[in-house]
């Protein structure tokens, strides 16, 4: 079992002082998913959960819907290939290829083909209090022993009203919230009712993502780009961003905090 | 002329008070790019210097590479197509497909086909003195107007013995190397003696970007990963990371640092 970080010898400089030290270096592991006999896709990763990496990306290309369309999984860590079969069949697009089109009229932001096809609407509402969302950041934040040792992770975690419920790292941004795509999936959990919290920034790809996961909250330490906002509108996500200390932004749907009016 | 950010309405949330207030929001961009009629790519970027960074793609892509392979360029702004003709004949692999191989017997840490292709071992070799690197990283920062605003986007620099010559902005780390990529080309400026300045982590793409453009010095406010740093140290590149007030980590190279020993 790998723990995604490796000691590396370096010449640290502090105010003028050279100093021969070991670094914790974050672990970037190749990984090449190999679906139904070919070659699927390769990416670089935190080589830790690679199964809920593996499932939670399929996922969100669409190549499955749910954990009964995987028949079987099995990962060669030490070559770094996951191979897995299913019992759908998948046309694989090409996913930088423009979708241009509008629906009843209306065109929606989307930029590719197959978030057009994925990306639903999410229906779940709730309400929580703003001073929850600072608690569950709090709790997050607390979790971030990968990010301290190396400086080099992005994480990304589930919650419920009843606080943070699994946390994933990765070095990719996308990596950690397919991690916990994986994860809903092989565990049937419900998606009623959750949060997502994310330490990177709220692009129009993170946004995507959650909205592919059917959750309609999601709180960030960072900023949000225009384009991310405009989808979070249109897909009924609840945008909140720059969650740190007693301050956060809320950009979408503020319905879903519980605003108490004097 | 876009600017790159954009004005959102929003709730702020500040110690139990809800605000209503305006936030500058990093713009995200949809750009395709067509290559002698062909679809090429979809990237989102921020919609500034986007010949640059359509040629930085290009070369980083092995598309091109020297700004005498381009006959025309042209960018319809309006509707987010950059329209390139080049008197060069390119066979577009997949660039997620995986390359294993090894040369004199030694395999070298690629895992795409395209970068085994690219890039190349950097030749240059100048030295600064420490303290410079510290220097630098401050004039870097204070030009950070755009992140400052938004804190959304990824900036890199061209650094010279002089001082920082010239920076760029955009949402994505990669894009944000790649104008500067496609400014060297298109200014016909020299590598010898060059330093880049990144604010992202050094992850194997960033490396390999570095190692296509031919710089052999490469400081960053972040943590490298354990591949990049493999990469650096096969490519003899000089990675420096975490470069933050007076303290920095030398990961790799370290000869390009004039280091005096007492």
């Amino acid at each position: 079992m790998r723990k995604g970080t490796t000691e590396k010898d370096m010449i640290k400089y502090d105010h003028g002082l050279l100093i021969e030290e070991s670094d914790q270096v974050a672990e970037e592991y190749p990984l090449t998913i190999v679906l139904n006999d070919e070659e699927f896709a390769t990416m670089v990763c935190t080589p830790m959960h690679l199964e809920e990496l593996v499932i939670g990306f399929l996922a969100s290309e669409g190549a499955i819907r749910t954990i009964a369309d995987v028949d079987s999984i099995s990962i060669d860590e030490e070559r770094g290939f996951a191979y897995i079969t299913t019992n759908v069949t998948f046309e694989k697009v090409d996913t930088t290829r423009r979708w241009i089109g509008s629906c009843c009229g209306k065109s929606r932001a989307f930029y590719f083909q197959n978030d057009a096809k994925i990306a639903k609407t999410v229906m779940d509402e709730m309400k929580i209090e703003p001073e929850f969302c600072l608690t569950l950041m709090e709790a997050f934040q607390k979790k971030a022993d990968m990010f301290k040792k190396t400086g080099g992770v992005h994480q990304a975690a589930i919650a419920s009203t009843q606080g943070v419920e699994i946390v994933f790292n990765d070095i990719g941004r996308h990596n950690a919230l397919d991690k916990l795509y994986g994860y809903l999936l092989k565990q049937h959990l419900s998606r009623k009712h959750k949060i997502i919290i994310f330490s990177g920034r709220i692009s129009s790809e993170v946004l995507l993502k959650v909205s592919k996961m059917g959750i309609g909250f999601l709180l960030s330490k960072s900023a949000p780009t225009d384009l991310a906002l405009k989808l979070a509108e249109d897909l009924n996500i609840t945008a909140v961003g720059f969650v740190r200390g007693k301050r956060m932004n809320i950009y979408t749907h503020a319905k879903r905090l519980a605003i108490h009016q004097e």
